[in-house]
């Protein structure tokens, strides 16, 4: 079994759900990959607070060198955020031929180029997929998925606080202060949420993106950004009444042989995918030469989503250092699924539409037999249709079993007031 | 400069798309990867029909085995489509120590286990990121990024086709005849669209996600399913009305220790981002343990978009055959950027409110005023506030340059009328 030893510095939010996952999911990793990854070394300045999860004492320490030097440690992952110790912490960890994670946009946006440049030197890599939109693998689906692709736009909705908080305005209705207090409430919004609101966040994480996408490297100070302080809810009913809704978005658009990059709330229609992101989720849509218009969705904050983009980065690196021969397409069992379900045995809700014999009790005789085979009603509508003695009559019932529902439509079908084999379509609640 | 030799068989549609792709972007692709990719042979039956892209001679062969059997050739890219030949030509390639990628959805799903087992005993690999999604970065997603997360749910608007006809049966209420009618005429239905209106094409992809997501190997026969074409224009008004949509959807879903495979047309709540996935575009929506939910979005077909992916497998499976170290993260400038648009000159449509005494002449002073800077109005709309002497107008600009905004902003804002300062937020169309 090939190993790798990582370190982790920031025992926090996302580091203890890093923590987590490696433990409960160390077979489960081994088994896809065919490396053992050993957690040999967690940094954190404290480690009284409870994070659910039992560390070795022999593996903690409070002082980031202990694992940035350590020779065993083959990958880094920085979870400290903010520029200092961060930076000195992934400078160190490169100069000592460590690969290293991060989820430190902040840091790359504004002192990418030294570490970027550094990792080259020491033929190294920063990985940073946590760093724009938690879950989502934009990050890699750029840099690796599109690498044929030239970019033309890119515009995402790439910070929680911000979309809640225009999300819950919109729908309900609310002030921006009153969606800010319930943001916080909800564990949505920090105490000091100006990064947020403000749109430096998602500036940080557009300018990441841009330099990804387009090989510009820019600074915060090079691009317009506006924050969502400012919009009043009266902006907010003015604009649905005319289908449009308003989002912060993150936008970089090459226009013939200018790039505009900037942070903004910004009017778009209510039609398009990106007005439907709401609550704490992001998306980042794309429009490239080649694979043309692509949208990514997902959770974009959270100790659990981040993990699974800090894990893969991990994997990833384990891979590369450990050579090639390791990518082989694994398509592990999921041993906890026992059967097939047979579709017979499937529960739905239904969509049945019948064309009856405009008769009185005709009704009735229909819910009788599905009473009968268990199928209960949730609405009923006979929608007219003028000068025909045949009608439809439309019906959503509550989940069933397939084959009850089966066996319901044969029998419906015979009865003499039907004069067409019954119409069912399956229902899926999203 | 490391090289990869590669052999495409198959010159159809995807296939033409992937050689002008390596072609105009060999440069692009080699400065981004460190790698030169070289055409070395392209097999087709028929190479008459024009494709709007030369060909050397000496590269063109109408028998496989002049590409399989090519020792120099490291890569073999199978876009036959179909079972035979391309499962020949794709367990000759393994057994001669190529790695393959191919699209053939069809044939994965029906002989994937004995082609993945060739290739686990040969030590190659088979990608297949094109099979799924066209440009759509699904594949990799689930096998790579997602690498840390157990599946609960797979919903996939996965067939152009069928997804373009619901879409038009919705959209202008036509019947299905008419709208596979529209599909033919707009080249996205085959003559013979079977495959794809009777959920077959839906299946193998679904198929190809399973094993990828569960790691179940199941056959077309093990499933569930309905295709689209007993469709009625009724029912999707019916369904309008209640607000619901109706989407063929290929569903994997798994319940407790039961799992569920089938494709079927579904209704779903409009409001959900499925309902929005209109035309020939494809979308993923996965539910996971740790990522959560997630939606994969874009071109679900055409010859463009899949060359994006089949040029993306080929650039990782040729860094797997070099070895390591060629994965480093190189931000490609974009040379046709000559420089960043400053805010000032940006264009866009604005939305902006004015608060203003309400007062004969107001309207006339603010559009003069936004005339003089070149600014034209789209609509105006004076919002009725009870008992205010100061009223809100709103108004939608057509396009107008940021600067000359600012500038009429300030002006009007000195107006006597005006009581506030006025709010813009700009428009994006999407």
């Amino acid at each position: 079994m090939r190993k790798i030893r990582i370190g982790l510095i920031g025992f926090g939010t996302v580091g203890s759900g890093v923590v987590k996952i490696l433990k409960k999911k160390r077979l489960f990793l081994k088994r896809k990959s065919g490396i053992e990854i050993i957690l040999k070394r967690v940094c954190d300045i404290d480690f009284r607070r409870r994070r659910g999860i039992s560390l070795n004492r022999s593996i903690i320490t409070k002082d980031y060198r202990d694992v940035i030097k350590d020779p065993d440690i083959d990958i880094v992952i920085e979870l400290v955020g903010g520029i200092h110790p961060a930076k000195e912490i992934i400078m160190g960890a490169l100069s000592n031929g460590k690969d290293v994670v991060t989820a430190n946009k902040a840091l790359l946006a504004e002192e990418g180029s030294s570490i970027f440049e550094l990792a080259a030197r020491a033929k190294r890599e920063v990985y940073f997929e946590a760093s724009v939109g938690a879950g989502i693998p934009i990050i890699k689906s750029i840099r690796e998925s599109l690498i044929a692709n030239k970019f033309n736009t890119i515009y995402g909705i790439v910070n929680g606080t911000s979309n809640f908080i225009l999300s819950k305005m919109s729908s309900d209705y609310c002030t921006f202060a009153e969606a800010l207090r319930e943001a916080r409430r909800r564990g949505f919004a920090e105490k000091r949420p100006r990064l947020d609101i403000e749109g430096i966040d998602s500036a940080h994480k557009l300018l990441l993106l841009v330099r990804l996408a387009f090989g510009k490297i820019l600074k915060l100070n090079n691009i317009f950004v506006e924050g969502i302080r400012s919009i009043e809810l009266s902006d907010v009913k003015y604009a649905a009444e005319m289908n449009l809704e308003i989002k912060l978005l993150a936008i970089a658009k090459k226009i013939k042989d200018e790039l505009e990059v900037r942070v903004h709330p910004t009017l778009i229609s209510k039609e398009h995918m990106l007005a439907s992101v709401d609550g704490i989720f992001n998306a980042i849509y794309v429009d490239t030469d080649t694979a043309g218009e692509l949208l990514f969705y997902g959770q974009g904050a959270g100790s659990v989503p981040s993990s699974s983009s800090v894990v893969s980065d991990i994997m990833d690196l384990a891979k590369r250092r450990l050579g090639a021969g390791q990518n082989q397409v694994i398509f592990l069992k999921d041993n906890s699924i026992k059967r097939l379900r047979k579709m017979d045995e499937i529960f739905s809700r239904y969509y049945i539409r019948f064309m009856a014999i405009d008769r009185p009790g005709v009704l009735s005789r229909i819910s009788a037999c599905l009473g009968k085979h268990n199928i209960s009603i949730a609405s009923v509508s006979q929608k007219e249709r003028k000068r025909a003695r045949v009608v439809p009559i439309v019906m959503i019932t509550h989940e069933a079993k397939e084959r009850s529902m089966h066996n319901a439509l044969e029998e419906i079908y015979r009865l003499a007031v039907i004069r067409e084999r019954p119409v069912a379509i399956r229902m899926e609640e999203l």
